[in-house]
């Protein structure tokens, strides 16, 4: 039977003049649906695991073509309620070499931050599911939001559920009066995956861990001691040349040992958004199917092929990935 | 030298699939920047007035995009302000024959819906100005926003400037709490020059006259007796076929007469979106130029022609759009 | 509690240039997924019925990209199979005014001409379902299609399901061998609704009836003699004035009375492909919800507005037909 | 064994924006090879003809991707030369309804302006040829040009060659210090087939007949009397409702007698461009193989069709335009 | 007087979508036509040949415009025939860096796969033919491709003509009960110039050769003990870093001797498809033309500048190749 | 107060094939505004700076789109006149790797090269001008662009304005009869800064310094003891590794010292048009705000950022090029 996974969070639409051009001096846009918990739901869906995401969108023809989306990777979206406010959106302008790319976001009052907690049945919804994934996003948009996480964390947790938290914090959200550290840890502390590193650690805890391998483990110590419920850590490090060409590399904290992965290099990089997302679908996806060593390598393969997928969403396979992981780097031609 | 004209009001994207596309099957959306008092703005810049648009947009390359969109018709900027809310915009799909177009706004807590009406210095933005332009959008969007045009509104009237009232009622507008038939017969009470119909005037004093010619005929003179600032109204009458085949005509009670145009018809229609701000950019510049007969001929030409150009604004000269009023309308091809 | 349609053909890519160019003068073709069945699946899924679409696809990227676009729908893929045989696909050259359009076929040995009729298990698929629907397409492309959807009816037939039957015939197709007349004759006669007029009937039954209205009659009358199983018979008019310039009108024999609607036309074709699913899917949608008046002329309106949507699947909401039914033809703006 | 066909004229690149833009709010444009004569020899090779378009174009890639085109129609490239000067090109904006169409050249100075009349070896490249084409545009842009056309005439006519001149006076040319009218009569008095009507021998005979049926006829009188080398005339007449809806309609004057074609009615034109071109290859198509009142009509139906091809050539088979001579007007998707 | 080529294969259309899209996430596919013998054939003669491809097209629009752009390189089209088999085309998902490009096709029902063979005249054809050129590929697709082939080798070897083979084996072909090794081997005993390496000669003489420099020599010594009539190996080497990152290298056994070639890198990788084709064009070019040294440098230079070009076909003239022979590889731009 | 930049050059449109695709492969072409002089302009107005360029255009829709899109960055273009004569254009065929870029020229008979001189008030223009800025492009058009720099560089000396002048022989110019070296050098004699390096010495002055750091040194002096108005040297060394792959530094000889810059490498260019521009804007921006030095590493920054934008013109703001300068070279994502 297939794994149940169930996912929480905004749909935003992005917005991208193609071919590295500006807004400026663009007349169109092509657009994706995406958003960081929504990435880690289409991609697990990819790869074969029964997966509902919950949402609010807009009551228009934006977000049923959001719907009708989600709907084209088969992610269930009979959860996904619509009221009057629009859809959350982002522009993105793509750099090159040493451009940075640029985002503007347009979700604050957005019909994600304006979802009723009330209405969303988290019983029904997490009825014989494996797994809860969420990421530091949701709480900072809205009290709303905020409180229909933890609304939906209590109620995983009182089904046993496993529960995947990607707590990053953003400092561009959090604008409507909590404090986003402590909200964090309160958060995580429903949770048992804890997918960040030492800056997410830091963050959270108020500490000032150094990023190398002693600092990471010593972070990782502390987080479990202070936050019991964690019981393993999961990290990734990213190494950005440029624009263009970037490096990603796995490490964790598990049963008291540390792993690491191989250090994947993306020489022509097609798309660097969604990364983050990639690997902890590819995180989840092994941790119902593999070793945890298994788990690190996959979701940093799964993690590096998103580097070249266009759109916020990782298309690739789990046997795709696979391939990756086995060392199949030279792009050979499939046939 | 040339005439001044000053327009207020918000700047706006536009996202729209080509090629009649719905949303939910496009990947890609053609954009361009738009608002009605803007259509005006640019339309009289290109018929070669010296045209100032005062608004406010994002922050970010968004706002800035705008900004150098707006200044590309030679539209003076200065005036235009930024904040941290994010720039409004609409979605829009194009009908076709039966199929009617669809739009769906992300605009109430954009840019200018926050606008501070105390940052505009209306004074020096209104000196030496011949023309001053609004619309019923403006006063719909927010609280902010109408008390910034109301104060313009106050200055132009000190200044003995022309101001022309586009007062149309839109029912997804006026979220804010105030009554919107109320607000914009207050507002048309500093104006000049009504650009509205029987609709428009039933609207503002709870009027029931009928859109016939003699409907029309009473209901001007009855605005004019309750809003004696009034002098001139002048309406225009659109038959919409259907999406992409329409009529359009102009009248008007100028000095106790009724003039009225001849129908145009546009046979495939390109845009719909803009042709009210073509015409009242016609009746602006024709004011300026002409008698009233030969300005509502132009301004029903301008509606008219608007029909056939992609976007918001109408990007027709002056002497296109005198060719139209001179009855060449057999679409020869100009070496 | 919804309505459960099943549908069975197959699923074809479209290959098609944009804006009226040839193929020869083109770099780009547009593509979209379609099929008659999968249209009228996709159409009922669109208006909010409960729909499963058969078939079998390629086992590649093109097969599983057309599985995705069905899953867009909501349409149910569980029972799409795949084959190492190539999806059936087709090239289409937009005419317009006084030039045709033009249409080529590569699927006469496509994964779903080489279906293994013993692999799908119709009990299960037709278990619960309230309308089977089949075209005249499927058993003309190949022995396979025939027998798997013979087995079909048979199948329904005994769970005293309703099914649909629109059985043109099309000389491109019964390459294979089989008699397409005789084959016809033989699959209607498990049928219960009649999707056709005076061609198919004539074709099936070798008779020789004009097509005006008394030969309509007579023609569903001895349709409904000879095969008694028939009870309904729905006919759509055509009248093509040009490529781009269409009128549709439905006429029925339904309870011994002969019903019709008023013609509806549309000035801007955008897409004249699927507009006969679309009818079809209209009528189904009809029948379950309406009268046999209201649901022929919500088919005639879905088979009208069908003409203003790009691809070969109806986008139209039911209300958005609704409308249509009651007369909003003139494309005013939807805000 | 083939008809060889001779044409003589510019190779000019046609940029437009496509949809309807303007170009100030574009940033991509379609490109198309075109010229009067050389669309007057594609169509003629599209048709099955053996057809040589002689010619000079610019020795870069912009003159190597014009050769390119012209070979992809299966036109004999051999005797088109390169020189130093840049390709001649023209900017076309599109207009719709009520909008005209605009178009501005770059062209005075390009490489066919400079062409070198000694280099080219007429009496070669009219061997054993059936019919050479020209009109008036060659004349006019450059002395060159005119003097390289003149040697052909004369050579053509050592040969008995039949030569059809479409001598159209273009005011936009002629900068170069010849009288056009002058030059025109000269160079049709070589010629054997006029096509052209009233407005053209007005031109250049310096008269003023009227332009209805017998104003045509008595020019066309006079004209014989006057150039006896011209033994028949065919005229089209374009009827411009819009630039969206035209008709057209062929007459003609020969062996005494007048002919004409039924109007044909183009109702959603795709392009105007060498329509008129069109109509002169499908006259000498026609003058090949059929009479002369089925010439005119398969030259009408050529011009009708090609308003519904993109690009400056007609890309009709004779076949298609067979079907529309026939009376299929309709638009049925042919499969 | 120019070489004579002759090349006999099949013309497949491309389809592929833009940007590094996967086709699930895209509407639109950029096409071309192909082939690994047209490839061969456009590109000799977009450098100077004179060159005839043979083939079989659908009798269709796909195939006509196949024609058409056959024709653009000027390449003899006569020999192309037609029949109502669809033209065979292929799906392309092109990857970056670790993600590979994938290929999916639809040819083996095709109109090249329904050849008759009788309907050749390879005598007329051959006819002061110079180079004959034939792939592992034509065999592989269907008997009547292998027999037709296998008269044309026969043809030509009654005429002496030099005869280029590239007998790679690929698995996804021979399915119709041919045993493609013997079959290789076969009609490489036709042929005079081996084009491919130690994999290829392994494959049909079933040894096991090592791939470095003396497993090369040894099996080119063998293979052509085994099949005296091969005189020359040509080779080439590639070296995938990843999708984007290629280097590419000669190597040639030629008068008992060993050449090879400096190693070509490719940074950026535009295209992979068709560069074995560019190399073996190249090489026939250089042999024509040149010393074998120098032919192997032309061969490898031709096959580098391919990876930067789009599509199947090698737009490059000899004038770029030898540029990049002699060492201009830092892109400095050409005024 | 802003400071008042004058920049006078010729307005050149480019078009270009999108995803290197080369000319004969296209149907579309991208294009842009600039050319070397307006390159400058708009980027030193969209750093902040107040930028008037002068120059001539067509009379026509493509001259006045010209000025639009110039409008659009804020640049002054109340001095741009308009002539009968086609704007000059260029197309530009974009390479990858070791394939180089391709431009040819259409502008020796364009609007610019026909301007008149004594139709340009200087005088007015340089009123309260800070900055002048010249290339050598400008003189090599023609004798009356010549003519009108030379006027404008007598005033700005007589005015005491800096000159910075970018003196680039380009062979393929200079058509009309004058020796370029000697007029570059009786131009450069009314400069204050020159922009260039050995090679543009070397041209000038009929010398032969090497390109290396010793030989840069003795060029410059030397040309400061012959052209004793020249103050300051600002060199540009370019490494093009391939048309992907360039690396930038700056060097310069002011206030008799050396100086330098780090090298910046760019992995992924985007666009290698107008970076030699880029940097004179930036190093006329840091002349304005910093001390040489920075002034220098300004300059390479901003010609190493411009690599990565589309278009001649550098988009970049003065904060985006800081950021270079600061070491920000990983591409993170600005959120």
């Amino acid at each position: 039977m297939k794994h149940k996974i169930v996912t929480f969070g905004e749909v935003l639409m992005r917005l991208s003049p193609a071919n590295y051009r500006t807004l400026q001096q663009s007349k169109e846009l092509e657009f994706f649906f995406g958003g960081t918990e929504l990435n880690v739901a289409a991609s697990l869906s990819t790869m074969g695991c029964d997966v509902k995401h919950v949402s609010t969108v807009s009551n228009d023809f934006v977000g049923e073509s959001a719907i009708s989306y989600i709907k084209s990777f088969g992610v269930d979206t009979s959860f996904i309620q619509k009221n009057d406010s629009p859809l959350g959106l982002y522009f993105l302008e793509v750099g090159s070499a040493i451009r940075s790319s640029r985002i503007t976001y347009n979700r604050l009052n957005g019909s994600f931050a304006n979802i009723i907690p009330s209405e969303i049945n988290w019983n029904e919804i997490l009825d014989n599911c494996n797994y809860f994934h969420w990421t530091g996003i949701t709480p900072g948009i809205s009290e709303n939001a905020y409180e229909a996480l933890k609304t939906a964390l209590i109620e995983a947790n009182k089904k046993g559920i496993q529960i995947t938290a990607d707590p990053a914090y953003r400092s561009n959200l959090w604008k409507y009066g909590k404090n986003g550290h402590e909200v964090l840890k309160e958060l995580v502390s429903y949770s048992t995956i804890f997918i960040g590193g030492v800056n997410e650690i830091n963050e959270i805890l108020a500490t000032d861990f150094s990023s190398d391998k002693a600092g990471f483990i010593e972070a990782s110590k502390t987080l479990m001691q202070q936050i019991p419920s964690i019981k393993k850590v999961f990290d990734k490090v990213r190494i950005g040349h440029s624009a263009t060409n970037q490096s990603t590399k796995g490490r964790a904290w598990v049963n008291e040992t540390y792993i690491e992965t191989n250090e994947l290099a993306i020489e022509n990089v097609v798309d660097r958004i969604g990364t983050g997302d990639a690997y902890a679908a590819g995180l989840i996806y092994g941790l119902i199917h593999y070793t945890d060593q298994e788990a690190l390598d996959f979701a940093n393969a799964a993690c590096a092929i998103k580097h070249t997928i266009l759109g916020d969403i990782n298309l690739a396979t789990a046997n795709d990935i696979s391939e990756i992981v086995n060392g199949n780097l030279g792009g050979r031609i499939k046939r």
